[in-house]
């Protein structure tokens, strides 16, 4: 089970803090520990075991929650977090961690009131920390959700969905369908289309201008599956190569390659960040690459870590991540590749499985 | 200018207050009072007037923020709200509240450091209490978010969409497809397509379940457009309606319609829902009926105030709620029947003008 062995590896953080708890409430971090995808709940892991582990939701959830959380010990009520706080109090426990940088100012009033008996002391962070490395259960997921991405882009080049005269806002309504047909609960996140000069935006949201020859069109997209997200781009030419596109895009992917080169177990995150960075400031274009190299993904489409200039983290094996340099040439174009990976001890496992050579349609 | 107006509007609870400036950190109050649509932002709303109020956000934004924030003194800063509260203390304030019910403990810790010489006080709810008072810019995007969801319920009918032995999923894809055929920027929240015995469960997941020949579908469905939610159910009939389905319809119906007949400036929301609750509670199905009668809709699909036994508030003219009754009978299936509306001085002002009387398809 995976879901109770990621309870056994929070316990060991909480013992080294000599907490008695940690009440999770972070929606995505009890859907992480317990595998309950409902909007509301919580959850109260304690330091010595399942036995007084007591995870928490509503009414409109009982069902739900005896399917996806059997192995625990259920309460229902709205208030999750206060109940459990009550609960930790109830149960003697004199040193209950909670997550500081979920918990508001004003909610922090309402836990306190409820776990009168209870120190509640501050642990920001714990699951998250847990969540940068993928078990396997989460690599499959996002193994599959990478797929969906790759498999609707490879349907919409077939099916001729890159064509002149087609607006971005067109392309991306297919790319977000066409992931749907393989699989996907949703598109993870606003789907980027841009074309022609609009490639040169980092983060172009579509809209009803069409592609013309000869134009490069970036496409920055995922696909949402069991709550795993992917994250991928891919830039195209439609119609014949200049020989600038052709040399900015050999660019970023040799750039793109570096990145991926220095990916391994043991490595800073500044490092891969560097590797990658470098090859784009050698070739006179470091101000056109303004962004990090990457950001971790998995059940949120941004997490941790950064790969940035001033990353100081280490990586381990099973921290995904994506590596996604881009140079951009205000008025012309600009190219960004970039994949979903995984963090292994020798090279990293790719997860986005679309060439990157130069694609023209 | 709607912006203004509301800065204007908040800088009175302001005074109340006796605070000297507002710390606004919560990214849709940032939009609501600027009409900034980034997602990093944040605003110093100075009590004494336009003067000193200060917008943050980061370099990504830059250009966006001088187009849709062209009158206030702008800031750029990765993080804003710190950046801002470094500001207050800088101009001298000497009590800045903050929105205490979303900033979290740890982020208060980052904002005390940046504001060392100014008074953080609390100040919970208050952006959040003006938007429950829609002016006319949001109901008209609100007008426009009920008109796609219209529209698109017309298209899926007309198209024979709603047949045997289409799935729900199917149903749920095409609907909102339709809609980002009508101008929604994306549904305002997962669509529920609720055939046969499905339509008994309150929120439904679409699955691969095909619509058999009588069975009731109950469809809850939304559009966002310019950041503004509409919510709408409807429940139909595939072929010959039963008596029973009949009599569960008219019952909902019957409820529905005296919910929003108690729907005036002054009411107490609690009277709304018992209004509406005793009609079905006189059928005998008062404990089929088992969620509160509605919820405030604008920015957020779920906003003040709620319609609800417990309720204790006013209304006031302005105020945007849906009024969504229904009876659930397990095994069976369920009627749910579902307006946005906005509250005026006699008569509510109806935006969702899809039929209620029952649709045969």
């Amino acid at each position: 089970m995976p879901h109770s062995s990621r309870r056994d590896a929070l316990r060991t953080l909480l013992r080294d803090r000599e907490l008695d708890a940690l009440l999770v409430a972070n929606p995505l971090n009890v859907r992480y520990l317990t595998g309950f995808t409902g909007s509301n709940a919580a959850l109260l892991v304690r330091s010595d075991g399942e036995d007084g582990t007591v995870f928490c939701t509503d009414g409109r959830y009982l069902t739900q929650s005896q399917r996806q959380v059997p192995d625990l010990e259920r309460l229902v009520d709205r208030s999750c977090a206060d109940a459990l706080a009550r609960r930790a109090a109830r149960d003697g426990l004199e040193r209950t961690g909670y997550e500081s940088h979920h918990v508001t100012v004003e909610g922090l009033d309402r836990l306190s009131a409820a776990a009168s008996g209870t120190d509640l002391v501050r642990a920001p962070g714990l699951v998250e920390r847990l969540r940068t490395v993928k078990d396997d259960a989460e690599v499959e997921a996002l193994r599959m959700a990478c797929a969906a991405a790759d498999r609707a882009l490879a349907d919409l080049i077939e099916h001729g969905g890159l064509r002149v005269g087609r607006t971005e806002r067109e392309i991306a309504r297919e790319l977000e369908s066409r992931m749907l047909d393989h699989g996907a609960a949703a598109p993870s996140f606003e789907t980027i289309v841009a074309a022609g000069p609009h490639s040169a935006v980092p983060h172009h949201r579509p809209t009803d201008a069409a592609v013309c020859p000869g134009d490069l069109v970036k496409l920055d997209f995922g696909a949402l599956v069991d709550g795993y997200h992917s994250d991928m781009t891919r830039t195209l030419v439609v119609g014949r190569p200049a020989d600038w596109q052709r040399e900015l895009y050999d660019l970023v992917a040799a750039s793109q390659a570096a990145g991926r080169a220095a990916l391994t177990a043991g490595t800073r995150t500044g490092a891969v960040d560097a590797a990658s960075r470098e090859v784009i400031e050698r070739a006179g274009f470091g101000e056109q690459f303004p962004h990090g190299l990457g950001h971790g993904v998995g059940l949120e489409i941004h997490e941790a870590p950064a790969l940035s200039t001033s990353g100081e983290g280490m990586l381990f094996a099973g921290v995904a991540v994506t590596v996604e340099p881009g140079v951009y040439l205000v008025g012309r174009g600009g190219v960004r590749i970039e994949d979903t990976l995984v963090v292994r001890e020798s090279e990293p496992e790719l997860l986005t499985l679309t060439t990157k050579e130069l694609v023209v349609v």
